[in-house]
């Protein structure tokens, strides 16, 4: 997970903004300090060839061809490309972030619905919610590489209480050319309808309430599998990570410092650090990995959504709820505004 | 709360904008004088370092230096990134102030599903709609700096009567790793199950829609917890602040006024005051002040959302709603267009 | 309400736009022509005094302060910061717009499942109706000048026909430190409960098929309500406003004509008019004049919501359809194509 | 209706190019080429006028107002305010499209839960979706010009069938101050009533399921109409036309060619045509027609929505859904993959 | 289908970078290849003409109206309208793919509402669910270059198991001048009729909770068949396709090298290709290449949705929900976590 800076940004805001400068972990510092040295180090390469290696008449070829380059350089459109694609890939994870999926309702509703605390009804209440969750890691597993790691195989799913081992027998029995994320919903909704005939759920009203909980929580999962299912267009994100990178390469010729007073294109002054370039390029770039970032959540940067803990909390929360305190609640009072 | 400009923008429009001019509170001078300040203190600082402390040879470097810089400015892209990251922290601020949660619907459907007026009746209302608040109250403890300062811990809820000691208690016993937020709206969902067992609500249809309404807020406070969670990615921000701040740090160079009318670069007229970079920071500055303040809505600055009032508000207009006035109305008389 | 151009746009097109640029009311020259005749009246002295109440070493100077801002005009982003300013705008007032009220659905559901065409039928459903409008009126009420103008009291809402006086007789004896609106809304949910204890309703599930298009009702109430609540931040008009006026200020200097031809910045042409700026201030300032006139949609410029004229059509329509219309269609016939 | 391009870029892309380049229905050369030809033919006149009707030295006082011009024609930001424009109203056009409503859903469901194949059912059936169409031939009428033009009075509506002589006649006995769009509607929920009380539609809730479906296609069609009655402030669309028009304006001039070579601003070669100006002059002026276009999708152009062939389809669609092919299917038969 | 990226992106990122770049399938250089190739002939053939075809006052004369085109190529937008364009077909391209339309819920609700194990039972779970499946083929067929061919007609759905001989001759009995894509549908809900009756549904309510799956399936599909029918504007596509082709025809000249050093406007440096020219064109077309991609995702391109794969997977996941898994789950037993 990324660094969480809300809390940062609540109080008083001059100091928020230095402190958050300084930040590593997630931030743009880290993003970038590879490239950015990589790309110091080619610069100085240049500078030294252009500066020591090569006598006048190269030096001048060279210069003309600096300034050939400079001022072509805004012939590549970074700045509207990255703006529009940023925005595009924004909204796309926005989209995925709000459709990840809580369990908080399913269980609420089962919890409510689907009575009875003896073992049968408590059984019945733990595998509906169960079967959502493990459907949801099963899912998880398939995009996300930290979800993955955590459960190279179904038997891990099974040691980690997502399934029990009936479950996986069950699951493995069932036999399908495509992926069978369906199959744990399909699970509940049989539990469903055992719990009506056995009385357990008043009505078939309040059946599908239940029902509809998990449908909801079926189609975010959908969707965020077809969103992995169709990326955009490959040559959209290619064309703008190549715009960046090929603006940089220019740059490494065309940035360079004019030694040569009597070059056509003089420098102003020679710094032999171009301050500026590496500012514009710290943006540039840094603008480019917050939409590399954004365009897969489900890997494994620091500000990748954490799917692991989403399943944990999903099981835990879930558990607290249809169980541990299905049909318990405090002592009513009358509460203080009572007249 | 910011200042309410709706009322002047009503009227006569060239007044207003004369006063919106003159504001303080929430207003733009209020959010930049600091930055300002200091700006033009450094400003200064150089000019007077340029001007006095150095010799004719000195001042030509740095002469040549300020050109370099001035030059350069534009490479640093603060246009497009402040448009474009507004625009996108400004759709989350809409998004999570549209799920704030107004307890209206919920207080409406219980006040016409759960009849009664016993004390038990009332007493049944009366908790579904606050264990909601209550459960709204620790969502915002954990996420708006003034309700949690308002609200440091659970005892001063008890005392704030958004809680009983029983709640409190019942709460305490409940144990999870995660965050509490669903027991308040599973201890509604027992109230409106023991509601329908006593016969209090009609049908399991109508029970079904209170239950929905309490499923709407919760899931807007979810979202708006979910937000919290997954910020934007903390480079995005860190890229822009960091945009206008090297911006503004290299102009205290490039926009020094040229004094030796020798100079390669010179100035047209040396005024002394930059106030054109002046008016460009007022707006650059503030641009990113509203990106700033609407990235966190949660915490206390005045155009941050008034979390408090909304809890009261919320609390007195439902026990208006479910008891004050319930299966309460009017003498129904024939209106004036009868016929 | 503004003009409405939908029809010419349909023909010829050609025509159009020059019959669109002579509508005055609700038009672009309306809203700017004062702004335009001040500006050039100060143009116009800023000329007179350069001109000849100046000596030429006092011009000189104030050539070279000219040229100075001139070349610095566009430190001052108007041009970004009102694309994405209105933009913003724009989508605010579209929703605002997509919740104002028709209270169709309401009657038309309440119509349906309310039978009785006695006088208790009749008085139920009217009132119903009667009450959802009621507390429209009182939101418009508190966020329209127009309303407020209309209806300066509730007894003017009585004298109306939109309450009676046994309405504001109960409306006042409840007491609240919040606004009442939502108790129009309880006294139509307190109807549906007595009509389906009158067994006028036929079942609970349409009694809430009606509950839930009033709620949806109310819901776009609330959200209008809020976002006259939760404006905008003010400083993000107060940014652009100001970049706007900013501009043009310097514009008074920095567009001068230059008069003396050994200038060092010379004007191509004298002419005394500024034309090109002059179309430059229409656009501009007619581009903020489309924001501020978005920003509030509940003023009173032409172009703002006529609420008026939207109480008034529910009132007359709900009555048409629960009343006059109830349970009374054409005699069926077959129609032209049966077989 | 536009023409389809969308066969054609489904296959090999660089002819399809080619191919959409030499459409003329409904394509960028049908929208601009009168305008093309009329500032062509302005800019000749100038060119004339320039070079054989006057001396040298109004040659000169010209060339230095076309420099004069030239140099300031960026002040009018036709750039910005198109692209801003016409994202603007793209969106209200996707939305008003989305809600033209289609009949089908309506259909099915009183397919299915209206039941009896005799001439009462039948007709039940075929009235209650005909109303609906009914209705939104009512809203069509009052927006869309081309409907207007087809059914110029309601008496043609009765010799197309959409009424029947008795549905007239009772249209016309009910009076209102406002459009009466919501009597079909009406007229519709209380057939639904009658074939609930003749046991016709099982239970009030599935009569409910079919009301929704009307409410959701009523919804449709109010929405259309209120973005009728509240169209973009006239302003907006005033200040983009008139940017374009005083951009290519001001083009006559300062696009000339200069003749004298002596002059402060010489062109470098004199081509006669302005080639590159015209090509501009394609560009912005189609996308203001794409605009334009987009504005009042109800009008005759050829993109517009092609409303009255929805209507003839949704009339006999309904009728084949709801009287053709009711409770009427292929004999079931065991599937190709039956196991 | 488009190269699946994202578990690349997942990953370290630089590596990926050069990974992405050097793809072939779906790429970016597979795009523009032939368009670039093209390009760079052209601008050969010019400059071989240019350089040695023509005599000294020929080239001067090229020479100048190099510099004419050169100084006036930024009169095409194409900055601007690319980025605003994609925008607008990136969204509607988002919508259609979100309505492709996946059967699991409609299977899902079907298996627990419709019981019975029995052939009849089967057989009218199995025919609903295909129904859709074939209304959804039906669509695509007609919208969906890869659909068609594999069905080009629809006695190879019957081949293809999609229907039966018994739908065919059903579906040909059944006259309609439109397009018969409700028929599927109609049976669907004709067999939940009967199901109802014969008492395999519990009741109306959830028979209808089918339904309502069936109706969301169909909205989407209309919705994607709508937007086949009314496509964006003509003239928008051909603005945008234009304006790069113009820009790129202009550029064969306007970026010749000047190869005479006393010609007025030279080339810092002759290096016969011109690499910036060439890397601006690869941004661009690509650019232009993403848009025409995603204006019509139902063609034959590598990016376009892959619907034949839709159609098997919904009829082979279908057919495993409503009967391979109906009514059987894992045996139940107490999960890890039982306390």
């Amino acid at each position: 997970m990324t660094y969480n800076y809300h809390y940062d940004l609540a109080t008083s805001q001059r100091k928020v903004i230095l402190k958050l400068f300084f930040k590593w972990k997630g931030s743009l510092w880290k993003a970038i300090y590879q490239d950015l040295f990589i790309w110091c180090f080619l610069y100085a390469l240049v500078s030294v060839i252009y500066r020591y290696a090569w006598d006048r008449s190269q030096q001048d070829t060279f210069e003309r061809f600096m300034q050939f380059c400079n001022r072509r350089l805004d012939y590549i459109p970074i700045n509207f490309m990255l703006g529009f694609f940023v925005t595009t890939v924004i909204n796309r994870w926005m989209t995925q972030f709000a459709n990840l999926g809580m369990i908080d309702n399913i269980a609420l509703f089962t919890s409510m619905y689907l009575s009875g605390n003896d073992e049968r009804g408590r059984i019945l209440r733990r595998s509906i919610v169960r079967f959502c969750v493990m459907s949801q890691t099963m899912v998880f597993r398939d995009i996300h590489i930290g979800v993955r790691k955590r459960f190279p195989s179904l038997e891990t799913m099974v040691a980690a209480g997502i399934m029990t081992s009936a479950d996986l027998k069950k699951y493995n029995e069932v036999e399908s050319r495509y992926a069978k994320y369906w199959l744990g919903f399909n699970w509940s909704f049989n539990l469903l309808n055992e719990a009506r005939r056995e009385g357990r759920i008043e009505s078939s009203y309040t059946q599908n309430a239940i029902a509809e909980e998990i449908r909801t929580f079926r189609s975010g999962l959908s969707l965020i599998w077809t969103y992995d299912w169709v990326p955009l267009p490959l040559m959209y994100p290619q064309l703008v990570f190549l715009a960046v990178h090929c603006y940089y390469l220019v740059c490494l010729v065309s940035r360079q410092f004019v030694i040569n007073s009597d070059a056509k294109m003089t420098t102003e002054i020679d710094l032999g650090v171009p301050f500026m370039t590496i500012i514009e390029f710290i943006f540039y770039m840094g603008w480019l990995k917050v939409a590399m970032d954004l365009l897969n959540p489900f890997g494994e940067d620091e500000d990748d959504f954490d799917c692991n803990f989403l399943i944990d909390r999903n099981l835990t929360v879930a558990m607290g709820i249809v169980d541990d305190t299905h049909d318990d609640g405090p002592i009513l009072e009358k509460d203080m505004f009572w007249n």
